[in-house]
């Protein structure tokens, strides 16, 4: 088999076997195909694509490149649960301890943050002491003990894709439909849950930016998902602006606190539900998602998802008292106000900028090298469709350097929309895949 | 300027700026720019194809890279021929010597045979003591004393055509209007001559297989070369089969000199007085194409082709005995007929097959470090639309080896079409872009 002819038959439009597929998977894995062949057929798949048939292949390829978790040591109907990414995205720090504390067990692995969108290993290190690094045994221990358990990617977890998304990531190949498919699904697949339940954020701060291509990619996850016998859905959530009210990461682990508390933002607390009674009626714990949502709104009303979360942390090594006490965290040197010109209606404050204007501040990674400052960020005080009066604040800046505050703010400027026009708020979720 | 964006923008069907395409190839030339984003950019520009703004700027980019010949000391009109590549193509060492002689400056950088197609610097190594790397000095020198010369390419001409040719060979982008283009015309441009005839092979042993993609290819040629103030023409000619009868460098060597002798097949004859015509026109020694057909006949049957012949031979150091008595070529050891099964008409001599059946024999390389064998190859007794009886000699092997005459025959067998109905000669001369 000659990796020319495999280019040359994407290249026409031509569908790869299952054996074509493994052949490039495993070579370019083992260093037997170079990069530069690779990547004529990556962009020959951004203008071909892929059937379902080839990228359910691709996706088995990529997670039979390495190591697959095998979680069947812990009790009852194991589910995961991913996001394609966003801006104020704490869903996970809420909604983890909500479904565990009502028996749902949540074995997650999860990712560090780069570019505007933070991760939950990242926001989670705000907690001193707090583990990332478990073995496989204390990971499934601990789930079958206290029903969570976090932690970031110890095994060799599909290789392939680490080496293709690199490569992707230098030849604008990323934006394709089956090689993301492939490169989230492999990773999911290798992850060993029976259940998955995505959350493929749309908009200005999402990978995906608008409903049709968000709409694509729900589809063609769930496709895979349901080939490889796996329980999976697709929620289609808004990301035109930020999650939330926090930016930034000791922001939004106060916010995801204060959410446990009873005191969430409505469109967090939507997401988080929406998502979360989803992965109830996977688990069989509630087979009615509208009850699954009141099991969860008891669960935070009465304090067990906080007394969950607090337990979670406290497990994985972390000093809990933060939880309890949010004042324990270290504030940022300034906090200034961004304030609205003019009177009117907010219409746009544009997630992606918010998150580069928080990465700017510290608050997030341009590589994988950087050190992030814990606590700088953006603390919105309005959100699209509130009324704003000229004088008062659209958001504040959390920031240890008053320099990068006024780059932050010029930032904020360009990404929020003030005009006389009422205007609704957002819609959070979207639409529904299964 | 970030590599990725610029293949981005291919890859949206934008238009690459003219610094744009410099910074690619600069930073290609230099091993600035990584294999893996040209090739992605490479694919992205076969499927978007670039405009005639575009491929001029590459084909100058790429002319840049590297040494461009001064022939201004030649006097009069300086033109190059370049052929697409065939089977059984000798035209240059006819068309050469006979238009040479009527006082046309014939300054010619010519190439190595890969693959099924030969080249015109092994064949003129047929003549023992022939030197094919002449100085630039000695080159011009011998051009304007004999209006004659032939070398390989010793300067560093656009050796980014070098690597980028490379580099397409293995990731299946050799075949695109635009890259072809920049590919041809960049080293046709760095010669440095005033106008340039282009002879477009299309058909089964071309690199066009049909007349749409070549007069594709040859208008864009054209297009280019206007644009850098050259004149130029390019001819298409039919290479569905082989040209002439001899296939391989010794006997299509001899059968050049019999054509200079006046011997020469009707079809070889007919694109060489094409081709030839339209040169003497850019020379301005004769402005009418018909008559200038005739000057080149009459220099044939004069006998004065044949001692500009010699006389290019003995200035270049080779024995031009070879080129009066052809008997000197030491002939291979076995030439055994393939005789038609059949009675019926020929259809077809598929040229592609031939060449390979060739270069099964030894007469060709698969890669630059094989060793030609001189004297082996394939002589056509039929050409299509001839009548065959069955036991009639098709065509004569010329081999070393018996066992790969074997497989050659096989070869043949399969690219030659017999059939009862009676069947047309070929046209030669297909189309002309001007």
């Amino acid at each position: 088999m000659r990796m020319y002819d495999l280019i040359e038959k994407k290249k026409l439009g031509q569908e790869l076997s299952t054996e074509e597929i493994y052949h490039i998977i495993n070579g370019y894995t083992h260093d037997e195909i170079p990069d530069y062949q690779i990547s004529a057929l990556l962009m020959a798949i951004y203008f071909n694509g892929m059937n379902v048939r080839e990228r359910y292949d691709l996706t088995m390829a990529m997670r039979d490149s390495g190591d697959i978790l095998d979680l069947s040591s812990i009790d009852g109907v194991k589910i995961d649960k991913h996001s394609t990414g966003g801006v104020g995205d704490k869903v996970t720090l809420v909604l983890g301890p909500i479904i565990a504390s009502i028996g749902v067990p949540v074995a997650k692995m999860s990712g560090r943050g780069l570019g505007h969108t933070g991760g939950t290993i990242d926001k989670l290190e705000a907690f001193p002491g707090f583990n990332v690094s478990l073995s496989e045994e204390q990971f499934i221990n601990q789930v079958n003990d206290i029903k969570i358990a976090v932690t970031g990617q110890s095994k060799n977890l599909a290789p392939a894709d680490k080496k293709l998304y690199a490569l992707r990531d230098v030849t604008a190949t990323v934006d394709e439909i089956s090689l993301i498919t492939g490169s989230i699904m492999s990773k999911k697949l290798a992850a060993g849950t029976d259940a998955i339940v995505l959350d493929v954020t749309v908009g200005d701060g999402a990978f995906m930016k608008n409903k049709e291509s968000a709409l694509e990619l729900a589809k063609s996850m769930v496709d895979i998902g349901k080939k490889a016998d796996k329980k999976i859905a697709a929620i289609l959530t808004n990301m035109d602006e930020p999650l939330g009210f926090a930016v930034g990461n000791d922001l939004e682990v106060i916010e995801a606190i204060n959410a446990l508390n009873g005191n969430g933002p409505e469109d967090l607390m939507e997401v988080v539900y929406e998502l979360g009674s989803q992965m109830i009626v996977f688990s069989e714990i509630e087979k009615d998602k509208a009850k699954a949502k009141e099991l969860m709104k008891e669960a935070v009303s009465s304090g067990r998802a906080l007394a969950k979360f607090v337990e979670f942390i406290e497990a994985q090594g972390g000093d809990s008292s933060y939880a309890k006490d949010i004042n324990k965290f270290k504030p940022a040197k300034y906090i200034i106000p961004v304030n609205s010109l003019t009177d009117g209606y907010v219409h746009a404050i544009k997630a992606e900028s918010i998150g580069l204007a928080s990465m700017s501040l510290g608050g997030g990674r341009e590589t994988f090298e950087d050190v992030i400052d814990m606590s700088v960020g953006i603390v919105l005080n309005k959100k699209v469709g509130d009324t704003v009066k000229a004088g008062e604040a659209l958001c504040y800046i959390h920031t240890n350097d008053e320099k990068k505050a006024k780059v932050a703010e010029e930032m904020i400027r360009k990404a929020t929309v003030v005009s006389p026009e009422a205007c609704d708020h957002m819609d959070l979720i979207i639409d529904i895949v299964e």
